[in-house]
């Protein structure tokens, strides 16, 4: 039998998707389970998107261009004008998703061998990404103890190595929630410079900022325009996570150019998916005035009632709409299948997201989980007690 | 400056997209420009599937299981098993175009440094595809006298290294229109059983065969199980290319498995796409027996207009939309810019794509052009009548 690459052996099955058969089976059993392990809002789809696509006139569904149409692009371009980011058509890649943009930069600025520098805990399909362009990720720690800021830029330092071709962040951060303050973007920027790296930022929260905060994103940084890599996605920003559009914003030509010759490769991004993106754009502000009121609620719920639990630390989140939690447990890939396959409080559990996923250091999170509050706030006050409860049964 | 990957820079621009400024600027010129380059069919998508997008009720566009639902597998296996090719939901891996498909098959049986066999001339994006990975194509090249039949199986034998990792195939063929016979499939699987290779089919026009000819797939072939790698399509079936649904078929579980895990890095392929391609399974076969009996007539059209220009060489198609003919010029490159550029026949011009980027071998295929026949039969004989004045005034 012709065997498999040492890539494909090597690409991570998230620890997520070992729990899926447990909560699968739970229901089977009559158990109710509250998802707090997925990053796909509950939240409706802009009307107007929909729309565009039920209305849609479209004879033959052909293939679009590999970039973008120039009209979206332009659209783009305004609406980040709209958000202090100036940039033209030009400056912009359309993908298939965030996680296409991730995987045509990973491409475009790395050869096997290469490295990339990545805070954690972070999103794990960097990984994936990664070690399908045979790139070594190179973790450096965060703290749940300073709500997951910036490390030490010193601990970056030590890490740069002639291998190493970018740092990667994600602003606001999955699963930290972590927003990234303007001197921090300001001391990445004085590293990329010095060592001549890409600084990649991760921005498909963009819009999920609470507090009064500003969003620092890359692409407003003076003298970073030929280091800085912007990735975004309609993902999330639109609930329309389906869709499978994102894009990849650079002012760096060389580096779009490149990324333009994997987009051709590929042929085209979904052809409905950008109507619904187009149309997207449209979206009026009380949608997400609402949206953001909505998690601002959900997170303190959360958040306070988390912090009722004994022996739970949790971090602060300022953006996106996960949180880490340390647990009063050794193992929580084991506590999160023990929940699902052994515990029930009045026929309901719940399913989270062990964190030993979102880090690339062995050992590192064993005692934390994600949770994502893309549920209800009744829904997450009930999750919340089960997990109490869960906690202490399992520790009895 | 940070730098781009070797990689990036060795991304091969097609040829037809240098060619795509001067079909601008003869349109602006108020040139008509026939396109005889593209892969992209004219030919209404089916109303079913069409219908399925506008009727959708949608309300929060999630994401969509990365392997594709159990649903659509099974049907789509049901389809497969009316096209005498039997596997199950578990054998398939649905995917965002046959682009994808393409992408997580090379990723999940190599590494950096490895090799495919492909006879040439062959579909260009395999070279894309195949860089991204870090893998080399290794061409072996077939001849125009033949129609493009499989090269000698001992000029295969002859590139087979440590480093070889598989044979890649498309039939029937993109550029060359072959359609591979049962020996053929049958040679093939002897060398890749006695080296234990991947036999990899990008069948995407499997239902493109004409003049009652059988389709080989390899999925058919007995003991070739573990094998054999199958591509396929939504695009160019059900003239949907602006969908992007592929899927990969193996009955290899541990290659499915493989891939499955690239597929959950980028989570989801395109909601909408995916009810337009479940429904598109309804196509009544009223449909494809149309579409059939116009691409014969405009197959017929084409080949007997081109065999009336001097010095004109054409081979044969039995499947696809394309051909591919030499031309009595030196570079076609050069001849396909020149009558964009500087020629027209009563404010008529046409687009052919130079074949040179079908070939990996240096120097081949320099004479020939391929041509697609997603025109109609009245547009073919213009644009064959212009091309025979262009080639007697660039040859004067
Ligand atoms: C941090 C981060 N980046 C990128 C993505 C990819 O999203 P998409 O491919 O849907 O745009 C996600 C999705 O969860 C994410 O959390
Ligand atoms: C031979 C061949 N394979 C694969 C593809 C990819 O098609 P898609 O990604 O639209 O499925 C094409 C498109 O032209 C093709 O010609």
């Amino acid at each position: 039998m012709p065997s498999i690459s040492n890539k494909g052996n090597s690409m991570p099955q998230s620890p997520i998707r070992k729990l899926v058969p447990y909560a699968e089976n739970a229901k089977k059993n009559g158990v109710k389970v509250y998802h707090l392990n997925i990053g796909q809002p509950d939240i409706k789809t802009p009307q107007v998107a929909l729309d565009a696509v039920k209305n849609n006139d479209i004879e033959v569904l052909s293939y679009a261009r590999s970039e973008g149409s120039e009209v979206y692009r332009n659209k783009l371009a305004n609406y980040y004008a709209n958000n202090n980011i100036h940039v033209s058509a030009n400056d912009i890649v359309v993908t298939t998703g965030g996680s296409e943009a991730l995987l045509f930069t990973i491409g475009s600025i790395t050869d096997p061998g290469d490295e990339i520098i990545i805070p954690e805990p972070f999103y794990a399909n960097y990984n994936g990404f990664s070690i399908a362009s045979g790139v070594k990720v190179v973790p450096v720690i965060s703290s749940i103890d300073s709500n997951f800021a910036l490390p030490k830029i010193e601990d970056f330092e030590k890490l740069i190595t002639a291998n190493t071709k970018a740092i990667l962040i994600c602003n606001p951060g999955n699963p930290t929630g972590y927003l990234y303050s303007k001197e921090e973007i300001e001391k990445l920027k004085q590293i990329v410079l010095k060592h001549d790296l890409f600084l990649i930022a991760d921005e498909v929260y963009r819009e999920f900022v609470y507090d009064g905060a500003t969003h620092n994103s890359v692409m407003k940084v003076d003298g970073l325009e030929q280091n800085a890599i912007m990735i975004d996605s309609v993902s999330k920003r639109y609930s329309m996570c389906g869709a499978r559009i994102g894009c990849i914003v650079s002012k760096n030509q060389y580096f779009i150019k490149t990324a333009i010759k994997f987009a051709q490769a590929r042929l085209s991004p979904p052809t409905y998916a950008l109507l619904a993106s187009e149309a997207a754009l449209d979206t009026p502000q009380s949608y997400f005035d609402n949206v953001t009121k909505e998690y601002v609620e959900r997170r303190n719920t959360l958040i306070s009632e988390l912090k009722k639990i004994d022996g739970v630390k949790v971090a602060e989140p300022k953006g996106a709409f996960y949180c880490v939690a340390e647990l009063p447990v050794e193992n929580t890939d084991d506590f999160a299948q023990w929940i699902l396959e052994k515990f029930n409080y009045n026929n309901e559990t719940v399913m989270v997201a062990p964190a030993s996923g979102f880090y690339s250091t062995p050992g590192e999170g064993k005692n934390q989980v994600r949770i994502a509050y893309v549920l209800n706030k009744e829904d997450l006050i009930k999750s919340v007690t089960i997990l109490k409860h869960a906690l202490a049964a399992y520790n009895q």
